[in-house]
C-alpha cells in the first residue's frame, strides 16, 4: 500500500535553517469519507516567508508550511474530478486527504483548494510562481504600493528572485527605469540581458549607495524592498520626495529571532527628509482581486512581455536542501520542487 | 545708533552643535526703502530641524536659519503697520529688513511675514509653538498620516517635546489611549499628572520594549515618531496589524551626517509582518490649510482641552545654549528664546 511521506518541521530554527531542523515521516492514507479528496503533490514551492512565519504558528512537530501544485487522484466531492490540477496550502507532504469545504490553513485561514484555470498550455507550476502567489506579490504590491508612473526610477532588490524579478518587469512594462540589486554576476548577467533592467548591482562585491548614485544620479522614485538591512538603508537615503517604498520582505532578517534582529543604519532621517511613505504587505489583501493579477500576468506571458524562470530542484527528498539554499539566494526566479 | 545682532553658523557642526560653532555679529541697518519694513525680533525659535537643515543650504557663515516672532517698529509697506506681530523665517537675529512681498527663506521659499491672528489675549511667542509651526506638525502629521479612530493605542516618542506633547493631548482629544516615551522623570510626571497620558515610559532608565509590553498588551495602532533609532525599532515591533506610523523627526540620528547615520534593529521584518505604513512629512505640505489647524489648536486651548508649556530662555545671547540644550531635551514643550 502506498504511504505518505511528510517533512516535519521538527527543531526549532537558530540562524540559517539546516536539514537537521527537518524529519521526514511515512504513514498510512487512510480511506476518504464522503465529501473527501485524495491530492497528490506535483509541484511544492519553497519560499522565503516560510523561514519567518513558522515562529507563528507555534513550537515544532508539525508539517512544514507551504503550498503546492496537487493533482486529484481520488474524489468523493462533486466539484473536484480525477486530473484537476489544484494550487492549495498543502504543507510538505506528497499525500493530503481533505475536505475542500472546511479545508484551514495553519494559520487557520479557511482557504479551499483553488482549481487551476487555463494557463494555455504553460506549465502548472507556474501557479506557484508568476501565475500564483509571488505573481501576485509583484504585480498588486508594486503597482499598489508603488504607484509607479512612467519614466520613473525604481530599485528592486532581491532581483533576480522570485518576485524581485517580476516587478522589475512589471516596471520596465510601465516605462519605468529599472535597477535590479542582486547577488551575483549571473544574475546581473539574466537580469540585464533578458530582462531588459536598465541597471543592476551586486551587492557582494559592489558599493550599492556608489553604484547607485552612478546609475540614478537624480535619485530613486520607488523601491521594492526585498531584503531590508543595509542594502535598503543605502537605497532609502537616494530617494526623491515624495519616494514610495514597497516592503515586501526583509529576508536579511528572516534568520534572526525578534530578539535579535539585526542592526542597520536607521532610516528615519531618509523618510523625514525626502517625505517618503513605507508599506509593509501581506498579498492576501488583494485576494478579492486575486485573478486579476493572473489574467495580467498570463497575457503578459503571452505577448512575449513577462519572461518567467524557474529553479527546479528534482525530488521530494531534497525538500530542505532547496529551502535552504533558495534562503542563500542560489536560486534564480522561482524556486520549486518537482516531487 | 542701533545696531543688528545676528548668529551666524560659522563652524559646521561635527557631532554635537557646539557654542563655538557659532558667531555673534554686530552690523549698521540700513534705511529703508520704499516697500520695505523694519522687524524687530520678540522671541526666536529654536527646533530640533535645524540641526538637519543647515547642510540642504549649504557650507556655513550665514545666519543661523530659524523663524521669529517679530515686532514692526518701522514700515514703508502698506499692509505692516508699526506695532504689528508677525511669525518670519528670518533666522536669529534681532532686526531685519525685507520687502514683504519678495522676502525668500534661505530654502528659496517665497514665505511673506505673516500678521499673527487674534490668539484671544494669549501670548504671541505661541506662534511659534501650539499656534505655529510644532501646532500644525501635531495637528495635521498625527490626523492625517496616522489617521487615530477612537479607542486605538497611540504611542508618542520625544512625548515632551514641542510636538509630542501635543500629539498626545490631541491623540487624548480624540479618545485614543496614550503613551508617551521621553527622557526624565520630571517630564514624565508631566505628561501623566497635567496631560493625563495614560501611560508613561522613561527611555533612559527603563527598559522600552518590555514596559511598552506591559503598557500596551495587545499591542500598538498608531506610533508618531520624532526620534527614530532603537526606541522606534522596538515599538515597531510591538504594533497591531495595519498600524500607521508618522515619522515627524529622527533626532536621534540628527547629530551624524548622512555617512555614519547610526545603526538600530531593521525595521523592514516589523512592517511586512504587521502591514505597517510608515510616513514621513514636512508640515509644508499643508499649508494651504494652515489655518484650519491654527483655529483648532486655539479653540481646544480657550475650551481647557489642549495645555501650552514653554521653556523660555531669557536673552539673545543665550540663542546657541537654547539650541543646544534643546538637542539633549532640556526644555519641556516648545523652547523659545526671548530677545
Amino acid at each position: 500500500m502506498v504511504k505518505n511521506k511528510r517533512w516535519v518541521y521538527a527543531h526549532e530554527f537558530k540562524g540559517e535553517p539546516k536539514k537537521s531542523d527537518f524529519e521526514l515521516r511515512e504513514e498510512d492514507i487512510p480511506a476518504l469519507k464522503d465529501g473527501e479528496v485524495l491530492f497528490e503533490a506535483v509541484y511544492l514551492s519553497v519560499d522565503p516567508y516560510m523561514r519567518m512565519y513558522v515562529a507563528r504558528i507555534g513550537p515544532p512537530q508539525y508539517t512544514m508550511i507551504g503550498s503546492q501544485i496537487a493533482r486529484v487522484v481520488e474524489s468523493r466531492h462533486a466539484d473536484y474530478k480525477v486530473g484537476n490540477n489544484v494550487v492549495a496550502y498543502f504543507g510538505w507532504q506528497i499525500f493530503t486527504i481533505c475536505d475542500p469545504d472546511n479545508f484551514t490553513t495553519p494559520f487557520g485561514m479557511k482557504d479551499k483548494p483553488f482549481i487551476l484555470p487555463d494557463f494555455g498550455g504553460l506549465p502548472s507550476s507556474l501557479g506557484l510562481g508568476v501565475l500564483g502567489m509571488p505573481g501576485n506579490t509583484a504585480f498588486f504590491g508594486f503597482l499598489e504600493i508603488c504607484k509607479p508612473k512612467e519614466g520613473e526610477v525604481v530599485v528592486v532588490s532581491g532581483a533576480a528572485g522570485a518576485v524581485g524579478n517580476l516587478v522589475g518587469q512589471i516596471a520596465k512594462i510601465k516605462g519605468c527605469h529599472v535597477i535590479g540589486i542582486a547577488g551575483s554576476d549571473e544574475k546581473l548577467a539574466w537580469l540585464k540581458e533578458e530582462l531588459k533592467f536598465d541597471g543592476v548591482i551586486n551587492y557582494k562585491t559592489q558599493n550599492v549607495a556608489a553604484e547607485l548614485k552612478k546609475l540614478a544620479p537624480k535619485g530613486v522614485d520607488c523601491y521594492f524592498d526585498n531584503v531590508g538591512g543595509e542594502i535598503s538603508s543605502h537605497v532609502l537615503y537616494q530617494m526623491k520626495t515624495y519616494g514610495r517604498i514597497s516592503v515586501c520582505g526583509s529576508i536579511s532578517s528572516y534568520n534572526n529571532d525578534i530578539n535579535s534582529i539585526p542592526k542597520a543604519p536607521v532610516i528615519q532621517m531618509a523618510l523625514v527628509m525626502n517625505q517618503l511613505r513605507m508599506e509593509g504587505f501581506h498579498v492576501w489583501r488583494w485576494m478579492d482581486r486575486w485573478m486579476e493579477g493572473i489574467k495580467q500576468n498570463l497575457q503578459w506571458i503571452q505577448e512575449g512581455k513577462l519572461v518567467y524562470k524557474e529553479t527546479v530542484t528534482e525530488g521530494f527528498s531534497k525538500m530542505p536542501e532547496a529551502f535552504i539554499g533558495m534562503l542563500k539566494g542560489d536560486n534564480t526566479g522561482k524556486a520549486v520542487v518537482k516531487a
